[in-house]
């Protein structure tokens, strides 16, 4: 059996090593290539391929590897987005992806991107970068003395509880659905406005959908607390970044963390040389920002999640290729 | 009943206002300079000094609040090292200060740095001022893969290891007492050397003594994990840090966070417009590295500290005054 992997980076080989010598019976090629049209030859003698990328599958590409006598695909990561269903279906292609590689990379990024700005680390850093090593009047606030407001309590937001709660925050939690746990001991709220209402902070755990595009908006934000802050580690579409770059403006808001942001395919993977160049006007606006943290959505991006992607992608490949059915395939019907 | 301040900053001011109007019958004074001999003159009429200074307390200062027939003092801060305890005994002072403002700030900051390190942080925060919005290859680690060996489990570390459990992280200690509540835990190890062995994170949360200084030196460094972390918001001089530096060097230790640092008196609470100026050659080298954050002793620097600070040092100085008898009454006999 051989499954050969599409746009591996250097800080996954470990991980693919390890699966390697763990699963002797299959033969790995790999290159970090993504997989397009001419690239999909590689993958020749091949029985599935991994693969992972930003860009949209072609047509061409899986033109070319069905011709090779490929049916199998098993990407790294959860979004199926850039594939064409009716495509996949066309020509006869199973799909799995990874709908979970590590909650606790996403929700640690956003505990840690709390506690910098309550401890204000952006300005204790400009203050060293100017060889400034005195502490006030840079005073801090402590996670225990905060109410923090987790919106969805799926996978990520009830790891985020969990961290909370050793730091002895008070949490209040929304979500459509109710998780046993989280309602057993009685976090949830009736209402966003309720949560607003009592939170310090405000985080986002939800997926996006066309109904809460711009769930914080200029009413949502009028709804929170004087001096809130507001974190997103989920989707960038989620926040309106005008209504939250006037809430800074007016101090209504104290400070934000944004792993995501609304058009960040305009910035992030990039190299600008300077945040004086990010090609974005709001986005360069808030970069510049001392109580604004933004990262280039890489709260996932820890070593146990990327040995995640690759050893649940090469399992499920390698389940397909024996024939069975993982639990993780796409229905590519919808 | 009079209590008159000295070197109050303007974050002390809230609390000293809030202490104020909860305790109409006393009328407070206060000035931002440090109790000298000039200006103890400014405490005439009262019946107390409430006082925070890092110079020492002259006995001339001591003699002027005597004329004022001034005995009480009450400290905002823990360490009395500023005074000379003869001259207190001479001259009839009794001294009261703050044991404990709030674990929690120091805690709080110590698990910060773990997670700001563990992500890379400062390496990300490089990248950022370069217009860099790539992820790769900046890969992070997880707390909850962290062993962390946690040396000292009084007041301080027992937070940190609250949190830290939050975090699902796998702790050991290491006392030479041993608290009730972490040894039903399980969490203790019989030595240093065990516990370097066992932990990718060190953090030590004792008080300094002639016999525990630079007990992190070579030889204990030697003893730790390839690639260990350590953290330092106790006392600098529990760190040897031509040590340390030669474990980063080496790569043995991956990256260091502190708070505290020996000789930090030459750096600390000055402005030297540039980290190339600092006038200590080994804070200097260490200040340039990216895998270590420096921190102005600002760990125990919060809203609720400071609070707390100003708070039970009026009323300790409230109750003296009145003829009671609080607990944190400093014997000066030792
Ligand atoms: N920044 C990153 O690197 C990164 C990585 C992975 C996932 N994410 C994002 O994190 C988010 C959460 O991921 P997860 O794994 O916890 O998902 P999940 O499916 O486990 O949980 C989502 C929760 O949101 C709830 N929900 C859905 N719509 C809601 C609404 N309108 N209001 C309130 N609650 C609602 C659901 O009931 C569910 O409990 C997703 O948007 C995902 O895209 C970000
Ligand atoms: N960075 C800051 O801003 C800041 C602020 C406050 C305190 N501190 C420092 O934090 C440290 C701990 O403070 P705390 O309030 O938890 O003190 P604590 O007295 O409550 O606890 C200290 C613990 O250390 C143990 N201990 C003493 N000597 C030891 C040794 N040689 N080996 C192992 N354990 C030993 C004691 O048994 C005790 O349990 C102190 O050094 C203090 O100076 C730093």
């Amino acid at each position: 059996m051989k499954i050969f992997a599409y746009g591996i980076r250097k800080d996954e080989e470990p991980s693919l090593k390890k699966w390697e010598q763990a699963n002797p019976s299959v033969e790995v090629g790999f290159t970090e290539y993504t997989l397009t049209a001419d690239s999909a030859r590689l993958a020749e003698g091949s029985d599935g391929v991994v693969t992972l990328q930003t860009s949209p599958y072609t047509r061409e590409a899986l033109e070319v590897l069905k011709s090779l006598g490929i049916h199998y695909i098993s990407i790294r990561n959860v979004g199926v987005d850039n594939f064409e269903f009716k495509d996949l279906n066309d020509l006869g292609f199973t799909l799995t992806n990874v709908p979970v590689y590590s909650p606790n990379a996403i929700a640690e990024h956003t505990v840690l991107l709390m506690g910098r700005l309550l401890r204000r680390v952006p300005e204790f850093d400009d203050k060293f970068d100017h060889g400034d090593f005195t502490w006030a009047p840079t005073i801090g606030k402590e996670y225990r003395e905060q109410t923090v407001g987790v919106i969805g309590t799926g996978h990520i937001g009830r790891v985020v509880i969990k961290i909370l709660q050793g730091f002895g925050c008070k949490v209040v939690a929304y979500d459509v659905y109710h998780n046993d746990d989280i309602e057993q001991q009685g976090l949830y709220v009736d209402s966003l406005e309720e949560l607003y209402k009592q939170a310090d902070i405000v985080t986002l755990h939800v997926p996006l959908f066309d109904s809460n595009k711009y769930m914080i908006n200029d009413k949502a934000i009028s709804q929170m607390k004087d001096g809130v802050y507001i974190i997103n580690c989920a989707r960038g579409e989620l926040i309106d970044t005008d209504a939250l770059i006037k809430g800074l403006d007016s101090g209504k808001v104290a400070g934000a963390g944004l792993d995501v942001l609304d058009d960040e395919n305009s910035v992030f993977g990039k190299v600008w040389s300077s945040p004086d160049n990010i090609p974005n006007e709001k986005i360069r606006n808030l970069a510049h920002r001392l109580n604004v943290i933004i990262t280039p959505h890489s709260a996932f991006y820890t070593e146990t999640a990327i040995h995640n992607m690759i050893t649940t992608s090469f399992d499920s490949n390698k389940a397909l290729i024996e024939g069975l059915k993982p639990n993780n395939i796409v229905d590519t019907t919808k």
